[in-house]
């Protein structure tokens, strides 16, 4: 692949300019008004994958939107990577926020990216990552260095949860059959750092109501002699945690993986600095649970976080009433081998047993989410590892990090296979925000380090 | 006075139809809508006064709504009575809650009021228990009974915290000199359980706001290693109480009057159904500082109350954010000796003592309001109880409420006499509500009893 590096920049314009003519179709899954604009994407991620030479290519119909799969069997002997992505994007809002019309892509120079960066909606998530993908095959295919059998899918609903992809992939578990998954819809740690995403957080979250009064009481009158919702609400939450950070409800910890020293050694060794952490969230001190690092506790522990709360009266000026009832919106991080359920449940059965007889307190479950563990030494992950090193020139480290991959877990389970986290965007990326943005570098790099990882995994597959 | 409750009956239609006739004007103070309302309803007053046999009858220019003054100046030696009401209304919303126009007043028959009852607003509010002291004067007017010089002055602006009647009080000390004050806008505990008001609770207020991360963080990626403003909210509010339900606040309860055995024991005498209580409250348990029985909590101690809470995201459905701050109302009701400002000061100085690095926090004060206290052997107290036992012909007790009348211990301060309150309204008055009413029977009542008032307080005025 010694003329890799020169074909990407040879095409670097071609390959702006196609994925311009994706980002300039407004796929904004989460609001019906772009249902055709969705669809239109479809069929242009479709005419790429054709032009890239991929076999069968089709809009896969769905419940929902459709998802666009193409394949290039060469030998069934080869292993199969099977790459996701999503060519649906976040709505654009706040509109007055983007400095540029966020569906008409433009290159920006600034000072992280002084190459340039791509600005539009879906330029980092994850149209411009995806769209690496095909241009990596493209390259492998027409210059006949594949070196194992590639399918590809890219849905349209991620991010409204993925609902149709669930469906599709329980229905097509042998067509979907593969050795490892590629995923590039997650950032470097920085671009002199290179990182594979090695572990997601799970999720469980709840929202409780506790009642106190039918109606809301003078407090004057009351106050005093009635228990009152917000005060019992926020004596309930503080006991959740104890004077070490660590989370009261019992059995939390019971499924919790501890990590290895040398496992904890090699997520303090990722360059950090924390004052520099702190001044960019604007806090004066940090605070979580005792005996782990920062990285850590936002990586490899779980959580409990109020993610809203709000009860009684919160207009201008003094209003003096005991509210009926106060409640709040709780999540809950987990990691290995925490399951949602579970945890949704030992929290539940927790939180009413600590409610006082003075109130009533209802817990009302959403939709929750497994953690994810990508092990260092699986082949996949080691040959994501090699490719970043041959193509970064630098050390690679696992990143393990607090958000999650709700369709990660679901590969897992349905089909039985590892996922690779080998994202290219950057933190400043600003996905879901406004002025959302992608290296042109970060692009680059990326379309030049996926055939690495075709070679380095095929090759591994062949020893083994 | 043997024809005292004969001239009531005799004239109880003429009294209905002439506060009728300032029930169907709406005084809205709150909305500049209904200016001309409200001045044409001090016209009305001053034309009942005038009627009533009052003397130097006017329209008090203020800087805001005018006071309605009236004077019988007999003898100099005698004592002098200062009666205090207002003309003013709550608004009516919401409109569709009531059952009839708020402002064209009807007697209805209830179970708690089977000799009918005037639903309108302000019937109890206090247009009605303030025309029952217009009558009583033209009783004892008319008929040379009148043993006391008597003042009187209603304001328009009650509802909006007097501020004019402050500036007036302030500027016309003399003018305004007396012995006593007598003011009828409170309630009874009931029909059969006379009662005169005898504390009110103070008022300190305050918002506080938990600064975290300068913007939303994303709980995945952040929780765990950044301190979430709303679980440290929760936190520091949670701390305010013990477990005995005490405030921790050092200081708080400093110059708190402790009340005697025996005035405790006057209190618990009040007849009290905890189980009824409970009930129109609809809770099962009731929760307050211990050692205090719910009818001292609720009068004689002092209170921190979180009257709203706010912070993070509190729409429909979930979404996973570390919110940037979290926010309270906190109210306490202050009671003798606590002084609101040094109580303000006093949780200001504790609350920021209390956070942790991590967050900022910020406290706002509102303004605040004295306790007040009539001690239960005062002359004006003993003559109010009297009379009570009077036309009742039982047993009346003390009342300790949590509710503030902030003009109370303004009189004290700038014109150094106690106020008794010696209300008619019941506690299903419904006031500040839809359908607020006001028994007929109480009305008449009231008219009865005040005159004998006069007479106990100018015998043992004579006397001491």
């Amino acid at each position: 692949m010694d003329d890799l590096s020169h074909y990407v920049s040879e095409n670097k314009q071609r390959f702006l300019d196609e994925l311009f003519d994706i980002l300039r179709i407004p796929s904004v899954s989460t609001d019906p008004v772009y249902a055709q604009d969705v669809l239109n994407t479809a069929e242009r991620v479709k005419y790429y994958m054709e032009k890239a030479g991929l076999d069968n290519v089709s809009l896969e119909e769905t419940p929902g939107y459709p998802i666009v799969y193409g394949e290039k069997i060469i030998d069934p002997a080869l292993p199969t990577v099977l790459v996701y992505g999503h060519y649906d994007v976040q709505p654009p809002d706040p509109l007055e926020l983007w400095e540029s019309d966020p569906f008409d892509p433009v290159i920006k120079i600034t000072d992280e990216h002084p190459e340039g960066t791509i600005v539009a909606r879906g330029s980092s998530d994850d149209k411009g990552q995806m769209f690496m993908h095909i241009k990596a095959l493209e390259y492998m295919i027409s210059h006949n260095l594949l070196p194992a059998n590639v399918k590809i899918m890219i849905e349209g609903e991620e991010e409204v949860g993925s609902p149709s992809l669930t469906w599709y992939v329980q229905n097509n578990r042998d067509k979907l059959a593969n050795d490892i998954i590629l995923i590039s819809d997650t950032s470097l740690i920085g671009k002199e750092t290179p990182s594979i995403t090695a572990g997601l957080r799970g999720l469980s979250y709840v929202e409780v109501t506790v009642q106190g009064p039918s109606h809301d009481l003078h407090s004057g009158l009351y106050g005093g002699a009635v228990a009152n919702p917000a005060n019992v609400l926020a004596r309930m939450i503080a006991s959740l945690h104890d004077g070490k950070r660590r989370i009261t409800i019992p059995g939390f910890y019971d499924k919790v993986v501890e990590f290895s020293d040398e496992d904890r050694a090699r997520i303090n060794a990722i360059p950090f600095d924390e004052e520099a952490y702190k001044r960019l969230l604007g806090v004066e001190a940090l605070e979580g649970e005792e005996g782990y690092t920062t990285l850590e506790r936002a990586s490899i522990r779980p959580t409990l976080d109020v993610n809203g709360i709000w009860g009684g009266y919160t207009g201008e000026g003094a209003k003096t009433i005991i509210p009926s009832k106060a409640s709040a919106k709780i999540s809950m991080r987990l990691v290995p081998d925490q399951e949602p359920d579970e945890i949704t449940a030992l929290f539940t059965k927790h939180f009413l047993s600590i409610a006082p007889p003075s109130v009533k307190v209802d817990v009302k479950a959403f939709h929750g989410g497994y953690p994810y563990m990508m092990p260092t030494d699986h082949p996949g992950y080691r040959a994501a590892e090699k490719a970043l090193e041959t193509t970064f020139g630098r050390k690679v480290y696992p990143y393990y990090t607090g958000g999650s991959i709700p369709i990660v877990p679901l590969f897992e389970k349905e089909l039985g296979s590892k996922s690779v986290l080998m994202g290219f965007g950057l933190e400043t990326d600003r996905i879901h925000s406004p002025n959302e943005n992608f290296g042109v570098w970060n692009f680059l790099k990326g379309i030049e380090t996926i055939p690495y990882f075709y070679r380095y995994f095929a090759e591994d597959f062949k020893k083994a």
